[in-house]
């Protein structure tokens, strides 16, 4: 069975059309400047690389152009469409109504444009590409939604319930939903794979330019950093994270801001980027910091204690703790993130093996001693194969 | 020698005059409704106790009645102000100026003023009466101010940076400060004491109306969970705590407020009030969960829960926790709360002593088995006293 599975943004487009039988990516791309102009990069997975200009009005357009690569040409690697058996959507915000996967009916499209009030702008572009692939694909082709939201549906109401008036939550379902539920889901699941355990008490770290952190327990999310949108949680690369409430008040006050723009500047330029005045790109802060650029190494030291601090924090919450993970574009490739969480961890049962760190990069890789009670693992994730397994067993049960 | 320690706010200023020789209280009292009427209500260590109506236009009034009830009639305990050796004031914010209790010179009442930008509420009121008791007292009285966030001076800036653009702090110090400075002081001070120990790390929860949370390793606090203002942190009586601060623009919207009107919402109606909907007073909301109240049981729970959070996020930010600490109204009184946060945290080395726990309320009291790893207090708070001896110690040095 081949399953292609699609991630929209609102001018882009990534795909990859995997191979269930072998859990392999038989080609991938991008679909970029969609209502703009229009380019398309197309790789397979035996090398051949194709990329060039071509008007995409709309997301239908980027669709048609990817099925030609993918059944003609250069970039060729099925005869037709027909042998795409389903279509996997990345979903963003599935809000209260979607706690796992479900096959795309109308219903499920209307729920979707209905939950953009609380994601206006990652909703609409999900709901485009969904609409979009049903055009060009045929309404009999299955198409599965896959919800960053879904895996945090488990979180109890006292993680998930704001200490602001209730009517807020009764009205506008405003509450904490969390993100990557996805990335979560994928390593916290390997990772019980790995230790043939399902009773694990885990920190999964997914850092990247967005980062969040989750408390995964026997497989469960009980509780995770980012809330009702991604701004809240740790430091990430242009985003703030948590911060005093009232500071809202106090930035708009002194720089004469609406709270739109305020939120704009804890969205855009504060996290990383914020405090180093130097990037939001961990390689930068770190050739900074090692050129003596003190707030680039403060940047990057107010990211481990952060999450040095939630992995506590989660122990709390789970009565204990068997396992941190670190995945994400940080947490699997930036050795010292790594060591400075993972450092003086010894209270909780981490003992730290530096070499193995060094070591352990950009791949499935243990960082902790042998015997360490606690271990920590980098784990590279893959929310586009968890979206092609969810619509595989979706689509198997429909049969 | 006796001291008198003054805590004013806007319309109240609360005293207590207090013998060095012993530390225990001669007479305390309340003047309430300065600037609208007035009344005082005064007690003395030998039981008598008297209140009435006078007019309080300002502040120099309140502390001109204090002064005759102290020294004639009904309620004297001593012959004369001169025997008052020094005023201990307590001061709200003292910004990146004041890390330590220091004399009063106009230099620092001009530095109190100045920080008023940081804390609008409640600088100025303080200010009101150091001036007042000054034109009272007259200059030659020594005064000390003490102030709740000199504690927390000693965070790293890790700690206290908040990841937004770094010229609010450069330019208005916008930066995390705590509060309550003066009851995490005590606190793990007197633990200290008890133990024979200067090395400990002490997670201390002063949990009152208002809330705050500190890691104080070595006596030096590194984190605590108030930040710019004391809105940050946990949920407390009516304050929100932490929340994303995308919720914001979220609630903003929805119900047509001002920036302004929705951080009153987060000060004044959120918090346990805003989720129960029934009180911002704990025993109130026990009352109602007892009576199956589903939504004031969900207000400790996430209370107790984010306790516990902060107790393993300090745990991580010191690499390890000798002890925890209740203190404040809820901490030295709530047994239902101290057990909600201490059960289930075997993982860090709380052996929890429930029966303890239930006999261990109001006074100084172990509350884990003997023998625990870690040892969890609970210790009644005394910052007038704290402002005392500090107060003392200043005017000792100055003759």
């Amino acid at each position: 069975m081949k399953i292609l599975v699609v991630n929209a943004g609102s001018s882009s487009m990534k795909y990859q059309l995997i191979d269930m039988e072998t859990e392999t990516v038989i080609a991938k791309g991008l679909c970029e400047r969609i209502g703009i102009s229009g380019n398309i990069s197309h790789k397979t997975a035996d090398g051949r690389a194709l990329s060039y200009d071509t008007p995409f009005p709309d997301h239908a357009a980027a669709f048609r152009e990817m099925i030609k690569v993918l059944t003609e040409g250069e970039g060729k690697v099925i005869n037709s469409m027909d042998e795409i058996a389903a279509v996997g959507h990345r979903g963003v915000h599935g809000g209260e109504k979607f706690a796992s996967s479900l096959l795309i009916t109308d219903e499920i499209l209307d729920t979707v444009d209905e939950l953009s009030s609380l994601a206006p702008l990652h909703n609409p572009p999900g709901l485009v590409a969904m609409k979009a692939s049903q055009q060009v694909f045929g309404k009999d082709k299955p198409m599965v939604a896959v919800f960053d939201t879904a895996f945090h549906q488990t979180m109890p109401e006292k993680a998930y319930i704001y200490p602001i008036p209730y009517e807020y939550y009764e009205e506008y379902r405003f509450r904490r939903y969390g993100f990557h539920g996805t990335s979560h889901r994928f390593v916290s699941a390997r990772l019980a794979e790995i230790k043939g355990r399902n009773d694990l008490k885990i920190v999964t770290c997914h850092l990247g330019n967005g980062s969040s952190i989750a408390a995964v327990d026997a497989g469960r999310s009980v509780d995770t950093s980012m809330g009702l949108t991604p701004l809240e949680g740790i430091i990430m690369g242009t985003r703030s994270g948590t911060i005093d409430p009232s500071l809202l008040r106090a930035m708009a006050q002194q720089k004469e801001l609406s709270l739109d723009e305020v939120t704009t500047v804890l969205n855009k330029q504060s996290g990383l980027l914020g405090v180093s005045g130097v990037s939001n790109d961990q390689r930068d802060l770190h050739a900074a910091a090692a050129g003596g650029n003190k707030r680039a190494e403060l940047a990057i030291d107010i990211q481990c204690y952060q999450i040095k601090k939630y992995i506590g924090s989660y122990a709390a919450a789970m009565g204990g703790l068997d396992a941190v993970i670190f995945t994400g574009g940080i947490g699997e490739n930036d050795e010292v993130v790594r060591r400075k969480v993972c450092e003086d961890m010894q209270f909780f049962g981490i003992d730290f093996d530096a070499a193995k760190n060094d070591a352990g990069s950009r791949k499935e890789s243990r960082i902790t001693a042998d015997g360490s009670r606690v271990e920590v693992w980098v784990i590279p994730t893959n929310e586009e194969l968890l979206i092609a397994r969810d619509t595989r067993d979706i689509v198997s049960k429909l049969k």
